[in-house]
């Protein structure tokens, strides 16, 4: 996994991945574990595993000697001369978590939600556990300090298969928080299955944002050779501290090599694949912004109309979701009855993912009529691509006349935003119209 | 809409579409209505709709004179002389309906199903109605004719989202029968909302076919001057007559011009775009075959291990499917209660659209416990791309001991699939082997 100088430097000592070596610098020594390397265009570090669990960053030109460590178990903690080299010490920043204030250097905040961007191989079970502290993830990826201060913390521990929108409320407070704190971006680390869920619901949540927020996740866990978690943390890091924007993101892959993170306005964003790195996408519209890895450029499209980073501007924390609404796959056969247990239950809400430009068989209009007296039902669609048209077609004109709501948005999207709504209005008609503003660039 | 040398043909004379016109050529005399043509490369016929209703080409090299027909409404029948040319007869054959046996003539059959591929604008309300019969449709696209011996018939007329499980059935056995009686091949024009649903349907009914049958839908309708529908289903006719394959198929433009038509496996396909005409995707495979509308080049992707045409291969139709299944998205904040509330009603099968590589929430674990002992529960991943992998993470393996049965298809095509199984085999166990065997290519 070490490739250029660093793989040089190794086969020439004869040194392989996780053997125990001892390292010497110009300023000091290092025992521990090496550990592997991320796929990172960075061939110019070794990363060693200490004692203490820590990971350290060597330059290697500053490397005088490395060899197998023949000591065996007893590992001895590192010792470091005193002169240390700029090198090394950049690289351990951070690592002892805690905000380190800097007069003239940005400050971030991460988040760690769980989910795979946390978690490591379980060697017992042979599949992955959330495991890894924010801190434990911070360390492991020392090129983070070189782009800002961080304050790394655990706000929860999940897959986030298992989050709720009670969760998503924990996240908006906590990320509130931090930006009211006066940091210059946070960054959620957060499982992919429901990230784009995520995402939406904060981007409703924490209107008006002086600062980005950036969720970000990984598709193969931090340990794993194929890795994407420590390119996908910094980008999403690049972004936070330098990009001239606020709101809401995702930084992911861009695509299946490791040169660009793409980053992807929150409310317009989709996991499109089960497992390859470029996974989630902009949906009808280009990514916010592309961060080149190599160079550390970030590429905004300024076509979008991304609002800019503005440390006066107050955000609008608001973070309750009513999680009485459905999300509904319109099917061939499906049954309406699944409306009425729905309208039985007390449901607020119903976003009815439907075919084509927004339909659903001519058989549900009973059960449609009977729920729009006691919730808002509205009309997405399954295709995901394209813009909803209810007015083209007979049936669409049908729903729209028995009261359903055309939301010309993600269905992912369209169901956090109408939990959000039915949390923060008074009334039905209250929440209908806020339904159909815009808040956070979710309309297509 | 003309192009080339119609166009310049039309221009010189000033005669626009829309506009009476007497023609005359070498053989015969034509009055009616200049008609629009479709995104077609031929320029070489110009479409003059009779008083009959009928629609005729007229090969412009034989064109004598053209004229505005100043006799107003009184249009006259068309008056053909004896020594009819090939060029106006050929675009004429089927008009009448019926089928037009040739020894040395391909025959294909076409069933008319609705949707807006036998569509036209209703001026009175401004949208679109199913209204077209076959033959109407057959009419205004000559080129058909040109193709293969043309049998055409309504099956029925309905929008695509108001189409059942019930629906499926007819279609099979409909078809069934086409093939059964020799037909070369048999077009399935249909609405494009829930075409992949009856394809995949049609690929589990229709086994072992001995020739092609592929569905055909257009995105905007037939007397639209955009319309997709003629260039689609001259796509749909040169793959069914020449095109060495068998099984069902789904025929819709490749992209965004006119140039190309994709020809995709009836289980590997999904509507992901509302409007566009290119909405139709092979998912995580390669379209079957490319249809050059200009070459008329049939380009099969001779990896993907397509059935070749076989016409001493005895299909196995089995029309039946039991509508109690039901596809259920999983999302944030799902009510298990749903799955409570389909145990009760007796389903038999439940699809779930889980999240990435095919997970659902602890939250849910219970309900699908209580639902293995009455029904077959199936996992997908609403990420549409991808391989299903519920090995990799606890939740995965926590499901799978569970009993839930791993498909990895399509979730349309897993709804499909499981309600056919659940109607032809006599035990969930036998039910359960079956969707766990590739019948129609339907595996990632």
């Amino acid at each position: 996994m070490y490739t250029g100088r660093a793989y040089r430097l190794l086969e020439s000592h004869g040194i392989r991945v996780g053997e125990r070596v001892v390292v010497r610098t110009s300023t000091g020594e290092h025992r521990g574990i090496l550990m592997p390397r991320y796929e990172l265009a960075d061939d110019r570090h070794l990363v060693i595993k200490l004692k203490s669990g820590y990971n350290v960053g060597v330059g290697i030109e500053r490397i005088v000697s490395i060899a197998r460590d023949e000591e065996g178990e007893g590992v001895e903690e590192e010792r470091i001369g005193k002169g240390r080299g700029i090198d090394e010490q950049s690289l351990r920043v951070g690592v002892g978590g805690g905000v380190h204030h800097g007069k003239d250097r940005v400050r971030l905040a991460m988040i760690s939600t769980g989910g795979t961007i946390a978690s490591r191989i379980d060697y017992r079970t042979g599949g992955v556990k959330a495991a890894l502290t924010a801190d434990e993830l911070y360390s492991i990826v020392p090129e983070l300090s070189s782009i800002a201060y961080m304050d790394a913390e655990v706000l929860m521990q999940e897959y986030s298969e298992n989050l709720t929108p009670m969760h998503w409320s924990m996240m908006a407070e906590r990320v509130g928080e931090k930006v009211l704190q006066g940091y210059d971006g946070v960054i959620v680390a957060h499982g992919t299955d429901t990230m784009h869920y995520t995402s939406s619901a904060l981007s409703f949540a924490l209107q008006n944002l002086p600062v980005p927020v950036v969720l970000v996740g990984a598709q193969r866990s931090s340990d794993r050779p194929s890795s994407d978690a420590a390119t996908n943390l910094i980008g999403a890091a690049l972004f936070a501290a330098n990009a001239d924007a606020a709101g809401v993101f995702v930084a992911m892959h861009n695509d299946r090599s490791d040169g660009r993170i793409a980053v992807h306005v929150g409310t317009r964003v989709r996991k499109n694949h089960t497992s390859s790195r470029d996974a989630f996408r902009s949906i009808d519209m280009e990514p916010a912004a592309l961060v080149d890895l190599n160079t550390r450029e970030i590429k905004m499209d300024s076509n979008l109309g991304i609002m800019g980073r503005d440390t006066s501007r107050r955000p609008l924390i608001r973070s309750r979701f009513d999680g009485r609404v459905a999300l509904i796959k319109f099917h061939p056969g499906f049954d309406p009855g699944i409306i009425g247990y729905l309208i039985g239950k007390g449901y607020r809400g119903l976003v009815l993912e439907g075919t084509g430009l927004g339909h659903v068989s001519k058989g549900c209009f009973n059960a449609i009529r009977d729920a729009v007296d006691s919730m808002l039902v509205c009309m997405t669609s399954q295709c995901i691509w394209g813009r909803l048209r209810m007015t083209v077609y007979e049936t669409g004109r049908d729903l729209l006349r028995i009261g359903v709501i055309p939301l010309d948005t993600l269905p992912e999207t369209a169901l956090t935003k109408t939990m959000w709504v039915l949390a923060n209005s008074t009334s039905l008609d209250e929440a209908r119209s806020m339904l159909l503003s815009e808040m956070a660039m979710e309309f297509k």
